[in-house]
């Protein structure tokens, strides 16, 4: 592994796409990815782990079970349990650090179009 | 686990100390730590893990082997491989985000005085 310095703001620059999350970072089994949203993504639910966010430009909202919603701004953490259904949705362009374990697929198990395939940055 | 956002700078605000790490959130069997810095760290290592460091306000010089030195802005990060001696230190007061699996201990491997007790806030 190279010990290099990763510069989330240098790696934001470096795309325009939505919902199509790119790894920038690798720590033991889990991977680092920086996603920029715009809209609202799918309902869904990873089963077998839990799914950090951490808001850096924007404004970012997850809908949860019944009702509930968590609305983060920067500098701010949510982790979505395990089997917990969520949907992000942003008003405005937001960019999101996520961290998850190596593999994990954005739109969990309810598959569909916006199901990205892995990209490195 | 509860679903509870968690902002960053208001936990930050919550403490002082040095070179003590705070646990603020989790996922899987992971935590996300909180730690403030200001002069010297020990060089130790981590035998069983990496540790990533994200910096959040002030700048981070990580030593590495062989007189490498890795700076670190803000929303700047770096992967610390498993068992690569390093030691951080800031001339400035330094507020850094750490990811690491439960339980690790701040000095890893080389223990001393700088050992801190684990800390939830």
């Amino acid at each position: 592994m190279s010990i290099e310095p990763v510069h989330l703001d240098e790696k934001l620059a470096l795309f325009t796409d939505h919902w199509s999350p790119k790894t920038v970072g690798r720590m033991n089994d889990y991977e680092v990815k920086l996603v920029k949203v715009l809209g609202e993504f799918v309902w869904h639910q990873h089963d077998d782990t839990d799914e950090l966010f951490l808001v850096l430009v924007g404004e970012l909202t997850i809908d949860l079970p019944e009702g509930r919603s968590v609305v983060l701004g920067p500098r701010q953490v949510l982790t979505v349990p395990r089997g917990v259904q969520h949907r992000p949705r942003a008003a405005v362009e937001t960019s999101v650090l996520l961290l998850e374990p190596t593999g994990v697929v954005n739109t969990g198990e309810a598959g569909g179009g916006l199901t990205a395939r892995p990209q490195t940055l």
